[in-house]
């Protein structure tokens, strides 16, 4: 047991990895551990329910979930585990991630999916939650995110450029 | 086994019933056998799991699922059965069922939810469409559904009338 | 009569084609036959309401209609047919089939459409619950609906894979 | 033959009187002749064919038609008659009137309907904008607009009246 | 006076004549004369108020209007003309024409505005639109308009054909 | 000339009042002087265009204008005078002052209406926004408004309070 | 120094407490210390620096914060804090928290907030998921959170019941 | 002191400069000095509180400013400054500026910002906004206005041009 990184990643398809991997690059650059695994709410439901019924005994600590459309992942794990769920809306064909942000963000009363935005904005801040969350009990990983911020900071220029 | 009624009609929480009991309403109008119950996506998962993947034993044929906000019953109940599902977006408070609508309907390939219309009318039509359904074997259904639709046009008065 | 095949697959236009036909391989796949028809409410309303009042006579036990903007197909059918009728909201361009989906959806209490996701996905999934409703009444389809479902949970694989 | 007055006003059900009496009154106001008459084109798709292909002949020159929801009579008469066609959505209950402005609007090419508000002002313009037309031909009729116009103008106050 | 043609089509700019034309190219195809006039509500609102005061006195008849956006002009015409007024929206670049679409059609009662689709679907309506008003007084108006919808009928294919 | 108070409120219709009387109450605050009144771009085009292209030679520096549905008003003001203009989208029934906002903020390049938000808040903010022009020559409206806002921030409690 | 509880509910005025409270009675079931204070990102802007730049060396651990409308406080703190940040939108008057739950969630890569459902839910939900937080590293809190669901959990009924 | 330019214009990030630059492009052309200045309400925040708190000292007298997302910048700006803020809602990845938009003009009563269009409209008629308000007090400007407008005026040809 408690053998898992303390972060794992699902998403709803294959598909859904152009925008879910941007969490695992953040996790990456903070040197945080993590497991991304493809887990289908709809075409794999027992996996699902084999995912989120052990994820705390298996030793994760926060979830991370994306999905599209229709988007039951976020809110199903939700329902079937204590850990803190953070949901990444990600964008649809034809209705650009309208679908995926009200079907993850507006949860009933009882079971919370801490919702970032649409796309890959969110995944990369879904990870940067993850790691506030861990932080509040890892001096390195309070440093380390730290230090990611006040990078972001100065990496921001005084002055527009032209581009080519 | 095969002691269920044909339809079960089921419901996120108590607080749809009074839009669901359209659907039950229709049915007894139309004499087809029914149970209702609450199965709660996100609150009772281990219920929703054992409805939907006994549905089909117990004798079940047809399930309609109402649900609103980020409603996850209907598709995840499709999810774990291979009978028709039959999704009804129940009226939300804030975004008025836009996003039940989208939660319920934007279902991906692979696993349907056959969606009706926000809110009551929605539930009549999920009972109507189960009617119609369980028409192609039986006669009896064939008629009095007939016999229904023939009324309800019969009873479409040919001018508008003023109101007090 | 009784000479139609169990589902017919009606359009709005030839530009609905490369939408619709994704019921029609599905459909194929799970050897279930099926008619491909344009049906264009406003160009041929007499051809609507032949197809429409004469498809149960006709053989026809289920009908997929799919039709964009101010889609009345799939409702205009099932108000001149106690056949089950599946809608699906074809994309349209200006408003990416937000205007289809509601068009088909919000049908009054009375005439019900089991409707479907915009798109692909959605005609994909009104074949398969056109056959999960022909399944009630067949073993063979039962059976391989379920080998369908099945190989799809297989071919979901456990990790994400990154792409060239 | 002819001897229908100029507009008939046609709507889903009683429930549209509400909204489309307006269009009436606005009628009565200008002392163009009318018919008011219910044809739901999801109950009564026989009235409505009826109706729609006989409404030249039968000496309707302009048709308003008010709908909500899924709104296909507007649509739906204009695939069946070469009159012109005026829409009035009127306001639903969970979407407030943008799915009936949407199904009635977003018409394909080939078959228009000339849409106005959501409404009661949508009501008032139907008859308003059908007077214009009649007025092309009908020198009492472009009088008595002239007068109507030019006392809605005199009417608007210079300044804002505090009200109790 | 009255040398002008029955119809006018004008547009807030140059970039509104890709959809605009489709309305003139239908007006061609039913050989109805009409004049296209590039007349912005908010750049050249002089010309606007020439040309909508004068329009009924210079001899149009009806007034087809087109623009996206904060889309003024159709509405603005209507108020400053008793001739009826028919406005398409023009799909703009951030919204599709959803803001086009709600500027044009949402108008106060008192001073309609016949609304058209979104785009290439709305001018080409707006064109038969037009052409079933003309076809009121115009026997071989009516007689083109029944021609071109008997070929439009026609044309609609039996069964939907794969494409290369 | 020059004898028209600093700020013109202008609304299209008597129903405004009741939200841009609190621009009218925000600017008594800040004893800034004003003149209210109600010009309707649909059912007033002529005074429409008599107060936009008098607006500067009268005197007025600053044009608040709020109108509701397909809000032409501001919009076509700044069309017709070089002043600044700012709009307020009055809630509207059906939408909720959606078609408010779209059609007075989407402006086409080249004529600008600085807008505010929708209903009250727009109104009060319309008043604070031209009391910021107003305040960049005129040392005693600066200092007015700087006290408000003080006032305004002072005035927030730091703990919220229940109530009754 | 860390004498602060560790959650920290901070709303944008006082008109967002009644939907905040449940957030503060989540709170008080799960026996977990919070602190309530009103900070408007707007009217206060110096007390948001001085709240957001201090919250961690204060002692808080998490901030839930709500706002409405243009809602910037949730983002503009957590652009000021490494603490994991929770946002409620608020319902608002016109758009019923659409304009809230944007101006939420969808924050740029880098600077995350953990969003919630608009409204009562959203608040609920907040303090749940600040105690499935704060339970990773405290065994009472994640016992209570544990008794808390399984209550919720035995309260769901199993058939709906008429209400008078 | 009063060494800057009158115009700041600000903006998010580099990714915004695309469309703001056509705020610095019409204001170059109208021969009105300005400043463009990157600003990150999210990552730079004391970069936002020192502009901001200190605009009004350093001698801008109007302040443009550019975001997309959830968009902070604008609305905090006006939080910390007396000046006139106008917003340009940036057209955003999913969303295409719908949240940035109500990111930005619903701002609660007491904070105002002046929004513009979407996108390049926008950033284009915040200058000329910004112009205007200058030229209340700067006859030059004002004469250049007026030619701009004049100019504008004049190159709006009188018909539709084909395009090769």
């Amino acid at each position: 047991m408690l053998e898992s990184p303390p972060v794992a990643i699902v998403m709803g398809s294959q598909s859904d990895w152009p925008t879910m991997r941007h969490a695992a690059d953040t996790l990456d650059t903070l040197k945080i551990d993590y497991e991304a695994r493809i887990v289908s709410a709809h075409r794999t439901p027992e996996r699902l329910v084999d995912f989120a019924t052990r994820a705390k005994t298996d030793g994760f600590r926060i979830i991370i979930a994306g999905a599209g459309g229709a988007a039951h992942l976020p809110g199903m794990i939700a329902a079937m585990t204590p850990l803190p769920v953070f949901g990444v809306p990600v964008e649809s064909k034809a209705l650009s991630g309208q679908d995926s942000l009200l079907s993850i963000v507006q949860m009933p009363g009882g079971i919370p999916v801490g919702t970032l935005a649409i796309g890959k904005a969110g995944a990369i801040n879904a990870a940067l939650l993850a790691a506030a969350v861990l932080a509040l009990s890892d001096e390195d990983i309070a440093d380390r995110l730290d230090a990611f911020r006040r990078e972001q900071t100065e990496s921001v220029a005084l002055f527009p450029a032209d581009e080519g």
